[in-house]
């Protein structure tokens, strides 16, 4: 799991197109929106919300998650700490693609570790990196348990499962913090709000 | 670098966008255009420049090259056999994920080997795969060197380089066979014909 870089003979050349002509050209700005937050909590459902809000204004979006990401890129990734760790890495670079593309790239990622988030956090541009915390309380997840996991993390079945034998290091001033005590267009609203906000989509 | 797959714990959610509405509100169809040929062939200026026209033409299009790849999510790769297999799987699952998000995404690999190729294509949606061989003949790519990579390979400085000591596997039916024998927007110009011939985008 080591990422020390290896590539050489690589020459950086310069793009044809600027950030500024591709944002002329395509009419808005790139970004990414870190969801993270515990199991259940609501993160690829509110993604999926605002990405559904944000195509039908004409954004261009894509949401990033472990339904389209582990199956594929990180398909020879499991769940231990330098999994989950390398896991975090490489889907922070495709969302830095993503955002230097200039979709607003929605990820949705439980993402517990502090370190990790803050590591995708530098390799994407500054200003256009929004930490989102899905603030959903550990016994309202385990309520829902929409996929039965919290029963099996409890019953010893899973083993390092995030807030229940696996810590969640929750952010300490993220851009966002999702209330998700409403509904899902509620959360999804909160998002919007804020990206309008930020000057990222227009109002 | 087993690719096997290790994920477990995840279940499949429809997205709440489907295709056939993503492609109404972006007005666009997803693909990859994958660019494949020997070092100097002037794969990465050939994509950049139909990545410009695309924008230009209000298409949403973006390239993947070793410029934003290899730095990046592939910095733990170097060029050894297993790693640049494992470097072009990569790459192909991004490609496959911009591809979902409807952009028309170019790639800029040598990517020398069939089987590397072939792997890529069954991950990316049936029909929007297009092999794209940039047909630069060795020993034009070899005059120009733009790196001066060929003569450090000459002098065995560099091993393993792709057609002076390692092979090329050229592709033998790609649906684009790019002419680099003229100017650059020549080139970028065949790949725009084949894309609207494809129905992808608008002619």
């Amino acid at each position: 799991m080591s990422v020390a870089p290896k590539s050489t003979n690589i020459t950086w050349h310069g793009a044809n197109v600027t950030q500024q002509e591709r944002e002329q050209l395509t009419g808005q700005k790139g970004c990414v929106v870190w969801l993270t937050g515990l199991s259940g909590s609501g993160k690829s459902t509110v993604a999926r919300r605002v990405e559904q809000l944000l195509l039908e204004r004409g954004v261009f979006a894509y949401v990033l998650d472990g339904d389209n990401v582990r199956h594929g890129l990180n398909k020879d990734l499991g769940f231990a700490p330098a999994e989950r760790t390398e896991n975090i890495r490489r889907v922070g670079e495709v969302a830095a693609l993503f955002s230097d593309s200039n979709a607003v790239t929605i990820t949705a990622f439980i993402s517990p570790y502090r370190k990790d988030r803050d590591a995708v956090r530098e390799v994407v541009q500054d200003g256009r990196f929004f930490e989102a915390l899905v603030d959903t309380p550990l016994d309202v997840c385990e309520s829902r348990d929409p996929k039965g996991l919290y029963e099996k993390a409890r019953a010893g079945v899973i083993p390092n499962f995030t807030g229940i034998s696996a810590p969640y290091e929750a952010p300490e001033n993220p851009e966002m913090k999702i209330d998700t005590s409403g509904t899902v267009d509620d959360s999804a609203g909160q998002v919007i709000a804020a990206l309008v906000n930020a000057g990222v989509i227009a109002g």
